[in-house]
Parts: structure tokens; C-alpha cells; sequence
């Protein structure tokens, strides 16, 4: 059998992908099923699912199992982010970074808190963590966290001068669901001091909270520093 | 062949993450290879591929060509994120839609627009549309968009005061580069005033640049109105 003339899966895609760009097949068209693209372009139709695998994923088309496959009649933007921990953002971006803790305590968990896990409202002893992370001296993000006792009882007998909870964590305690919320607020005076802004400025906040299949692990709050932005590109 | 008692890839994934959340592989680990992990779980080894694209896909695992499979060291959240367009996302909500064109007219494009487009400082005139959508009556998001008139020449004969820039571009204008930026910005005396709420509101911004293939199309800061919160799970 010969494959060397056959076209990647990455071919194929960018085939399709051409022919909705350029019109051939408009928002709301039914595409040909895979088989027969696979038998017009003389490749193997698992290639041609591939190839609409991919499509599907960036939402520029919908696969339906009994309705085939079309283009998308209201396209979404499908950005893919990357959030990774903080002191690999920090290295990434050039910057020499640092960590410090603020508090960590034992503490009966906020409303907010529990909503945030979809915990009823009987209090609930949770621990407590604040600390800054630094870039080249100056402060970066501010991580107002809190982490479910019962799930993460190893948290107690953690380092968290030498050893942050959000490497910790990310290393140790694999999710099974991760809730991300992204906003804006203005600092208060609290915020303001620890990174070093007036009150009022505005901050861009991500939000993340974690599950192992349902019992909660951490909520936190990456109170960003003035001037961050969030990029991706797809 | 018998294939009903083989295991469907989602099936394979379940298994593998297991092992991943389990501590069975750790962080850094090496994966068998899929030929193995095939022979093991007793499915085609085309299944075992699909099922670590997948967790590929969600940061979990690295894949390498030469490398084989190994769990990454420092896993990332990988968060997906489907920015419909403002109709849309408002009639998801609940909400009733509707749309106010505030401004539209061919100006020279300022040096942030040239530099988010990736064009040199050589002066250019571009179509500027300020709109304001609303839910049920009340500001929901603030469109500052400038539209690049080499690339979309069709909008000067467009009634943007019936149909609204953002839905005739998405399902006109399909792109092949799209740079995503998630910001907070404190809203200017014009911006507060669009919106209707204070000076220096802490707002969330979506900014958004696309091009076909180098043709740079439009770039849009969809300026939220306070308490907006983007969010996702995985």
C-alpha cells in the first residue's frame, strides 16, 4: 500500500476549512458526508474525521450523529487558554520571580466560598491562604485562596513559607472539574496596599475552583496586578 | 469480529485519567506506549490514540513524537472559552436584545489599532462603529470596533444602524488568525456615561483582532457593562 502521496489529516482540514472561507460552503451548509470526501480527496476516511475533529473543536463546524456535519450558522470565537502556575507565567514572561505568604489559618469558609463549591450553607472550617507572587520584586498577582480540609488534609502539615499551595496543589491534586470565571473589580484598600495601587484601580481577576470527581478541593482568586492582560491566539 | 465488548475511547480516557488522578503515573511519568496500552485494555490502538488526543487536548498529558506519552510536570488549566456573538450570548441569558448604533464613520485609525493589526505607523483611514448592546433595556456591552476597508470594503454599504457590525462580520468575514485579550480597564467620563455607571467602574474587557490569512479584518474591544462575568468549566 502506498501512503506517501496521501494527504495529512492537517491537509484535509485546511482543504475544508479553505471551502468555508472562500464560501464554497456558507454558514448553515451541510458538507459532504466523510466518506465521500474521503473517496474525492483518495485519502482513508478515519484522515477526513480527523480533519473534522479539528474543525469541530475551533466551532467553525457541527457534527451531528445522525444530522451530519455542518457549518456553523452563528460561529462562536473559541479561544483555548493556557493558565499555567504562576511561577512558570512569571519565568515565561522574563521575569525573576519570588513568593510570599501573607496568612494562612484555619477558618470558617465565607458564603461565597460555599457557594463557590455548591456546598450548602452549614459552616465549615476551611483553610485560609493569602500570598503575593512577585515579579522581578514588584507584585504580580495576589492569590486569595481557600482549600477544603477534608479533601487536602496533607495542607496541614505543608511549608507554605517555602512551598506555595497553588504549585502544591496543581502538582498533587489533580481535578476532575475546574470552574473559571474571569472579571474585573476595584481594588479596595486591602488589595490596593498588597500590590502596590491605589484603591479603586481596576483588576482583572481569574477565578478557578476544583473538584475531584464531587468533593471540592480550592477556590482562588488570581487578583492580577494593574496592566495584565490575558492573551491567546487561535 | 466481535467489537460490541471493546471499549469506546472515552472509556480508554476514563482509564487513563483514573490512573493519572490516582497517582498511578505521576507528574513526569512516562505513559506505556499506545501499542501496549492497546494490547493491555484489548481495543484497536486507533481508540488509544483518540483517547490521549483528548487528554492532549486538556493539558494533561504530553505528547512526543519520539518521547512517547508522559503526564505533564506541571500541568496547566486548560480553559475553553466559546464567545458567542452579543445577541446571542444576551438571548442565552434570558435577556431581551437589543442594539443602538452610537457612531460610524471613516476615520484615520489610531497608533493601538495600527499595532494590534500589525501595521506599520503610515497613516490609514478605517471604519470606526462604536454600538451599544443592550438586555432588556439596560447597557450590556459597549462595541469599539474599527473595521480595516482594503479587507472589508462591502461595510460601507452596509446599514449598521439595521444590522450590527459584529453579527455581519462573524457570519461574513470568516478568519484564519484570531488574537484573543482579556483585560480590566476604569471606565473613561464617555464610557461611564454609555454605560451608565460611575467614572472608574472596574470593567472587563474582550478585545479581538483577526485577519485572513495577513489581511488584517477588524479588531472590536467589547467593553462590559459592571458585574460581567465570562465563564467555563472543563
Amino acid at each position: 500500500m502506498t501512503t506517501s502521496s496521501r494527504l495529512s489529516w492537517k491537509d484535509v482540514r485546511d482543504e475544508i476549512h479553505d471551502a468555508i472561507l472562500t464560501g464554497r460552503y456558507a454558514p448553515g451548509d451541510r458538507l459532504p458526508r466523510d466518506a465521500d470526501i474521503a473517496e474525492d480527496l483518495n485519502c482513508a476516511r478515519s484522515t477526513v474525521q480527523r480533519a473534522m475533529q479539528d474543525l469541530s473543536d475551533s466551532g467553525l463546524i457541527e457534527r451531528r450523529r445522525k444530522g451530519g456535519t455542518r457549518v456553523r450558522r452563528d460561529p462562536v470565537t473559541r479561544a483555548t487558554l493556557d493558565i499555567p502556575i504562576t511561577r512558570r507565567e512569571v519565568e515565561q514572561k522574563g521575569g525573576r520571580y519570588s513568593y510570599q505568604l501573607l496568612h494562612s489559618a484555619e477558618e470558617p469558609a465565607p458564603r461565597e466560598v460555599l457557594a463557590a463549591f455548591e456546598l450548602g450553607t452549614a459552616p465549615r472550617q476551611m483553610q485560609r491562604v493569602e500570598a503575593l507572587h512577585l515579579s522581578d520584586g514588584k507584585p504580580y498577582l495576589l492569590e486569595d485562596r481557600w482549600i477544603c480540609l477534608e479533601t487536602v488534609p496533607e495542607i496541614r502539615d505543608l511549608d507554605l513559607q517555602r512551598e506555595s499551595a497553588n504549585e502544591w496543589l496543581v502538582v498533587n491534586k489533580p481535578y476532575s472539574r475546574c470552574d473559571v470565571k474571569f472579571y474585573a473589580i476595584s481594588a479596595d484598600d486591602h488589595v490596593a496596599d498588597v500590590l502596590q495601587t491605589a484603591p479603586g484601580a481596576a483588576l482583572f481577576v481569574i477565578e478557578r475552583t476544583t473538584w475531584i470527581d464531587t468533593a471540592p478541593i480550592t477556590t482562588v482568586k488570581g487578583i492580577t496586578a494593574p496592566g495584565y492582560q490575558l492573551l491567546t491566539t487561535t
